[in-house]
């Protein structure tokens, strides 16, 4: 029999937006591995599971210790936060896994930070939209640009997630004029949410022109409205394009 | 006091597969109201409720309908498949609630389709995407055309809702011709998920070149890997540049 592996998405943060599927699967499993940060995240009752990490950066080396422990005999869950799919662990998972044959891996989906967050202020995706991470650890800056030039050409909603951190405090403002200068106007509506489904959650509205120059720690999801967007009475709103 | 509307999204189906947060407001409603096929998505416990519905495409009535029941005294709940804010009934709402100034709106965030079905094919986003949809009932062709291109432009991942229906049977063979006309190799990898998180749940992975004679029904994601993505064990998985 194949060792299973579960890769789990748990949402934001608060108990009540992780999924059923993913609360079994946690309670299925033997040991949960993760970014300390999320290991914290989760509840009381899980305390008397084998919970193991390893420090910040070192991810192949996470995943590589879900395979040795279910090497052992053990069901393992690796945990991310939001959705696993979405700058986690899951496709990681997925090319360690061809050293494992004899693991099967299988991910648990859940909520992402460009939902939880449109549902805080608004509805600012609600069309087709891009997720554009401004993080220039794995992916060269180049890259990064051409796909906010390339957002902006198609007139997409955007979610930024990574919009800043210590060494990149001026990425978020970078990015935004990389829009200006693609043909966003300047009042183009916006938003962002700090601490979704956690302690301190706070969002703003305001235009692509502001956003430039606020400060926005990395705990935050930013949304660039489309071309339609609105706000609403303090809310971001992308029009689907029904005559109301 | 305000009266409250909450605008949920269910996520693809299988009720583990919806947050408690919806699971809890969908149980303080008084009134559910939603497209036929979600309702009866809904476990049996909520068949005590007050259940109502506007046929398909009368979306602006089905809103409008909530502002009514919710003047009427009562607590109500808007169901959308997936994330209610994804081509969902979210800015509609907001829209409509202009007229409605004593209602107050909240949205609860689901798993949409781009998540529940990547996890089904393994990690085919999991770095920058788009989300595409092939409707044209609310967006010109046009519209939809340019943003193809700019994202193969910008080498996203794609997922792509609405990939058919009966009056587009060709529109994922259009939108695959315009994703080789710029630039994507036919090689690439893709793949699809029918029935995600519901009876039937089928999935395949193959080349866009295969994927633009393919056939699949509107109850489908597509997915279109970006210049990177490879199919590993029959999954397709994006991956976002650690070392191995
Ligand atoms: C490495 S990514 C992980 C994304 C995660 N897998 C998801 O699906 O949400 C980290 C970024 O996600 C966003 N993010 C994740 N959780 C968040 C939360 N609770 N509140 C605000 N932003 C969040 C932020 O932009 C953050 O910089
Ligand atoms: C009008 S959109 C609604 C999307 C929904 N709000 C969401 O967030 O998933 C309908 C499209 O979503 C996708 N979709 C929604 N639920 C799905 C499911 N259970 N399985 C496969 N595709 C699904 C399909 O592409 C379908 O044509």
């Amino acid at each position: 029999m194949k060792h299973k592996i579960f890769v789990v998405g748990m949402g934001p943060g608060k108990e009540n937006m992780m999924t059923p599927q993913a609360m079994e699967v946690l309670e299925a499993s033997d040991t949960i591995i993760g970014y300390p940060v999320y290991l914290n995240l989760l509840g009381e009752h899980f305390r008397e599971k084998e919970l193991l990490s390893t420090p910040m950066r070192q991810e192949v080396e996470r995943c590589r210790m879900c395979f040795e422990e279910a090497g052992k005999g053990k069901t393992v869950s690796m945990i991310c936060s939001g959705d696993a799919g979405i700058y986690g662990m899951a496709s990681l998972m997925y090319e360690i896994g061809r050293e494992y044959p004899e693991a099967e891996l299988q991910v648990i989906p859940g909520i992402t930070a460009a939902n939880s967050g449109a549902a805080v202020l608004g509805a600012p995706l609600n069309h087709d939209f891009c997720v554009i991470s401004l993080s220039d650890l794995l992916t060269p800056w180049e890259r990064i640009e051409k796909r906010l030039a390339a957002a902006a050409d198609g007139d997409f909603a955007i979610a930024i997630y990574n919009p800043s951190s210590h060494k990149r405090a001026d990425y978020l403002k970078r990015a935004c004029d990389i829009l200006l200068d693609h043909g966003v106007e300047e009042t183009r509506a916006c938003g962002y949410v700090e601490n979704i489904g956690r302690e301190g959650t706070a969002c703003e509205v305001c235009t692509i022109r502001e956003l430039r120059d606020r400060t926005v720690n990395m705990f935050t999801t930013v949304f660039i409205g489309n071309s339609q967007s609105e706000i609403i009475d303090g809310k971001l709103i992308t029009k689907r394009g029904y005559q109301v």
